[in-house]
């Protein structure tokens, strides 16, 4: 604002040109390696079916591999004027490679080329979001198998209510995990689709040979409609997403139950220095910033999903320029989620369990219903069990059987389930390699000369 | 507020008692079939176990199918008083069947009754969602290939862009909705697990066999954690209200492409009079108030999913009553969509096309890019075809051969990919009923005694 | 589902008609006696104008107003054939004094009846609301006068920082809500405008005259342009609820804080009995179930404002059916916060506080930053000061003046501000008692033949 | 992720350090000038009271407008290292003045630094969108009067529906962004409130005086509660980013009447090529990329908004580290508001009204019900009227007397109500102009010496 409420500002060019770039020449530099394997492919592509000569293509291939290169290393540069990295990769090319770069737009329109680049992007994230989600699913069982038998009060209501084992705590996040990996496969396969072929929604009159583009990048099929090509602007965003947000929704309160037990007035936990600060001003403060800004982004991302879904929502069928502004929350919301990931996963091995306050916490009375349900199974009454306990309790005279009432029932304090997990663990392990040494050896063959 | 502005209302015990009880006893109603056949299977499982005799167990599962068939004609009632339904159902065992009555609480919680019922009744929901889905879909094909070759504008910006057809715009909707029957298989893949045995969040030391119930129901594995079957609420509604969301994704475009082209301004559709209504003051009109209705449900359903996501969010782990009030918007949310798709079913076939202004707006000019890629075909480079294009537009010599230009790679308006789409129709299909044969198998099983 | 997945379900006409119906029969009770109040008013400015006879004009008062009464007392009903209340409104009028009832539509339509019934609910609905957050902020006034110098420990990071009292902690929230109480003007400014002769949206073409008709209603003005009374659906519902969210979001964190404070882990409050309910299972619980659902219900009224939010968007200007779909969000979110008010309103004067409990955790270290300033102000420089006292703390023989510690400037626990918020409160509770007078005295105006 | 997917990334320290700094460094530069008007008000403050001797302040007032003016000018920098801009103003500070700059940081903590500069950063922010807001209202105006009476069909149902005009389309917008400049003053309420003095959330037990410094700046008054203080932590972003999402919820509709308006099939308006961009394969085409930018800007502002409530919400009272994360999504939303607001009011003077087209498109059929309420006033009754009318479209022999059919009451075609509508926008204009004056003479006299 500075000194004048009423200021003019910027002439109307330059504000009308930074208003439809937005923030492309930065959020492009991410969709830029992605763009250079996509465009390889359409390359090869376009020879395959003789609208290209093979030493055209080779060319093409070979200065794409080069650009691709870069920009991973993160030296390929958008200049403003480019307005957008689609124009900043053919302007290299043509410069590098001369007429042959002016022949790569050829059947393909820059949506062709938007569409591909964030499908291969949101693939290659997908997959990196699963294998941090394994790589903290694991932690939590080690943690579980490490502490199986340390008591814990289990609370109901935040109420202390039942026993409970820091094992039972950490299997409940693993099997939340594991969940999540089993789900993700129902996101990559909205993924495994290739949109190349679409061009601005409605094909090309051209021999072009969709399947043979999609195997050369490894993708199951061809995302047939061009139009629903179109459609799918935002519908992959908010798949990946809200698979982000259920994971994130279990994380949160994991969060939220280490912020509480490492509290004073639990002592359950404690935090290691590394993910602690001091405070400026209260010489004796040791605050869980860490542990606090992880459950904030676990809300963030909420926001982040439903900016994805407002304005990818309420329009027509077809491409509407409003889909530029997908793109910034959903790199915003994969880079939060994968630093989420890696940040828990050295979190949770270091966690310091209390053992003596949790058994402290862990008294009698948590035994209540289960020593009523032993009673019952001895045939009393469950409401005279109920009410015998509940007297027991109020005279001090409740002594339970505290060995014999644990659960041993698959799932229980007693019985973890542990072999299972790993087990689904290790499949899911298994199929992100499996699916990863695909893609990348798909990429491989198409920088194969 | 009536006539004072500062009156006192009512007092402390029913207002307190309205507070808590909230809409459980009407949204328990939809509950009371599925908690009818969850609690006859936990009768079984603890006949099975020994934890009941078998007569007792027979004589529960039989008042509880009574009790389900009642449910399921409406004739079942909750009484106030009561609560909620499950109190409803235990209170109406206790009055029919009597001693046996009380002990089918032995070794669960009403917690238990809870997640168990919400998860059969999920269950049940997304195959209903699924067979719909499959419904309209089915009706898009039919859209398509009846007017496969039926000229319409393709647009690009809300501007005429491209040449297309009404098979063309058809086919996206079909595809769009083929996506969401693959990904719905994730959806089921979350719930397909046995919560029971969770009690209230830490299991039971009673020797309960969880993988028999499991099975029993028809679920291919338990949930084995306890905790996360608590931390579970929330998640699994987000799940399948999230499809929901990007189903209503893909139906509101259709939605907002048909109010468009059905105004007179396009005229490229008629809607029936049945979906249609008069004005009380203007004469001359016919307003489409279903597809605005069902435009809006589209957009309701996030304000539904979001509501189930905040009540879900922001807590540690295990139970808490919060979660209550994930109930109601998530009925409210799988009626609003069953109600849609059946709604659009109706619509799809009966859409009157108006192939005449169809053609008329499907002018030379949509065939501009199509005209110079195919002089880019014959050699020449793509900038000077363009221009030339351009100069002939202006000149009105423009004379594209607009049968010559039709896009034949798969997909395109000549290859509309119609064998594959009802290929995938028609597994979606089936996946679909051999899941609800084999849940439909489960619950006989249970019933027979 | 019941027997069969691929079922037909009802026939088309019942299903559009059930579609289009919506709730309309259930929430428009609740609208009934505004729409009646509007009626009203419409009649006598069309005698006023000539547009009909004063007889005419008093036989439609007098019989509004014994409909108006129904609706109050819960004795109007509204048919299903008759789809909404605005129709079996005049269907009623109709049947009660012939003719004249036919004659009340003219110079408007439904819209408009509609409109100015919703703005005259919603006006209501505000005072309410008002009202009962001033009882609300009274009591927590009261709370923190009768609590002033208990001590309680005060978090940051959620742990123990600095020193407080039950009296600083009560105050946050009772001039959060002065805030709140200020802010709801500026909510009664936008609904303080009369939308009556905005017709269908473009106006009528008779001499209609709005001034006056808003001036027997006590509004302070015409909302003049007719679309922008079609436009103001949504904003109008969405600027109370966002009112509503940003009060509970104060709450909300209150209610966090008795939650935790009745913690036996923190032990600092107790909830009285009638607040708290036993487990089914557990005789020793005592579950905090009220202050859970209304935490709960703090967290819902986001979801019920992003559904108002997500219906009113996205769509042009002027009159769209979609806008039925607002009706069902705004009553929910309404009555849910007005019990919610109620409901804490309730609680707070009956909390338990544990002066021993919070006195205990109120130990020397909370100084530490305070006794630094304290040596600061002495003339030390401030980082030796907090190293001594962190070795202080360390070597345990860091012991503060705590007496000398208090903060005494305005808004310390030494100087609460009592007298300024009492003020404040009263001048919020004058402005309500002003403005539901004033529209108390329109209403009788409206009714006085 | 590059070419392994299990990879183990950056070492702890890093990994966490760029967590827990996140945007900060960058995000701080907006608030820097502020921090530094802050800061000094602090030392004259602190030298009132004694804390610091006068030629102390002085030094730091002084040095402090160097900071604020290079701030201002984009040449103050934060390094990575300091973490926030908090640290890095104090360290230059210390720079430039050596010990006094020590001693600014006496009786505040860093969280008082946070939430003065917040507080004044949103302050000017909102006399900014108030203002842009004005400009952006008198184009609508302006608009409104140049085509009073020009013919537009008015649509209901997106039918067409009863005779508009260019003026009372203008109108509605002016209008409601009337109702939004009223309710600005509700949300400028809420900041008119000074925080300094509440440090960490209990405030000090020094002799400050929060009454001089809160009106040294130019507030109100004292935001009592140190609590409150830090509840207010997205309250306030809250108020404004609501505010800014209601505004552009008006501004929304009229992108999209402007999108449809001027398609072909509409041809009501034209946008000037300064406002659309061609496209790269379809020689023909011209988008209407900053209208759809611009709507798709309306939505995405929702997102932010529910990013903050996200963010803000779930906690308890008092300071947590999550509030960090609020601090992006709103000054990106207020960026992107006042981008938008600008853009919008260099739009409406340039849009190519095309009269002819609206003309013709305003047929005899929309004076139907205008021409039934007509026969009305004569003494018809109103379904007779209504069937005649009918019976005359479908004979082709209406001919309704157009001239006479203008709606002349306050707010009708006829009678826009512009007089009114002026003086409300120059009392809007001369309460932001006086607002705006009295907080850069505050700002003045923080600097004088």
């Amino acid at each position: 604002m500075a000194d004048t409420l009423w200021g003019k500002g910027a002439p109307l060019d330059a504000v009308i040109h930074r208003f439809t770039v937005g923030d492309d020449p930065v959020v492009d530099l991410s969709l830029a390696p992605h763009d250079a394997l996509g465009s390889a492919a359409h390359a090869r592509m376009l020879a395959h079916v003789g609208l290209l000569r093979a030493e055209e293509a080779r060319a093409l291939v070979s200065a794409l591999k080069a650009l691709h290169d870069e920009a991973r290393a993160g030296t390929f540069t958008i200049r403003p004027e480019q307005e957008d990295g689609h124009t900043a990769l053919e302007a290299a090319l043509v410069e590098r490679v001369g007429e042959p770069g002016k022949r790569i737009h050829l059947a393909r329109s820059r949506n062709d080329q938007v569409q591909l680049a964030l499908r291969l992007l949101m693939r290659e994230e997908v997959l990196t979001l699963g294998a941090r989600t394994v790589e903290l699913a694991g932690t939590f069982l080690d943690f579980a198998q490490a502490h199986a038998n340390v008591a814990l009060p289990g609370y109901t209501h935040l109420r202390r209510a039942m026993p409970s084992t820091f094992g039972l705590w950490g299997m409940a996040f693993a099997e939340g995990l594991l969940e999540e990996l089993e789900a993700l496969r129902g996101v990559w396969a909205r993924l495994d689709r290739c949109p190349l072929g679409a061009a601005a929604g409605f094909g090309v009159p051209l021999p072009i040979d969709r399947e043979y583009v999609a195997k050369l990048l490894g993708f199951s099929r061809v995302q047939r409609s061009p139009i629903d090509v179109q459609n799918g602007r935002g519908r992959h965003e908010a798949a990946v997403l809200g698979w982000s947000c259920s994971v994130a929704g279990t994380l949160e309160k994991w969060l939220w139950d280490v912020q509480l037990y490492s509290m004073d007035e639990f002592g359950f936990l404690k935090l290691p220095d590394a993910f602690t600060t001091g405070s400026s001003i209260m010489p004796q403060k040791k605050n869980p910033d860490v542990v606090e800004l992880a459950r904030a982004r676990c809300r963030e991302l909420r926001g982040l999903a439903h900016q994805v879904e407002a304005v990818a929502g309420g329009l027509p069928s077809s491409y509407h320029r409003d889909f530029q502004l997908l793109k910034r929350p959903t790199l915003a919301a994969l880079t939060s989620m994968k630093d989420l990931l890696v940040v828990l996963a050295r979190l949770v091995p270091v966690l310091q369990i209390q053992a003596d306050a949790a058994a402290r916490a862990s008294d009698d009375t948590l035994y209540a219903a289960h020593h009523a349900y032993a009673l019952v199974a001895q045939g009393q009454p469950f409401r005279d069990a109920y009410r015998q306990v509940g007297r027991e309790i109020a005279d001090g005279t409740f002594r339970p059987d505290r060995g014999a009432l644990t659960a041993t029932h698959l799932g229980g304090a007693g019985n973890l389930g542990l072999p299972q997990a790993r087990e689904e663990l290790a499949a899911a392990r298994a199929w992100l390699d499996e699916t990863h040494r695909a893609t990348a050896d798909a990429a491989a063959r198409v920088w194969t000369l």
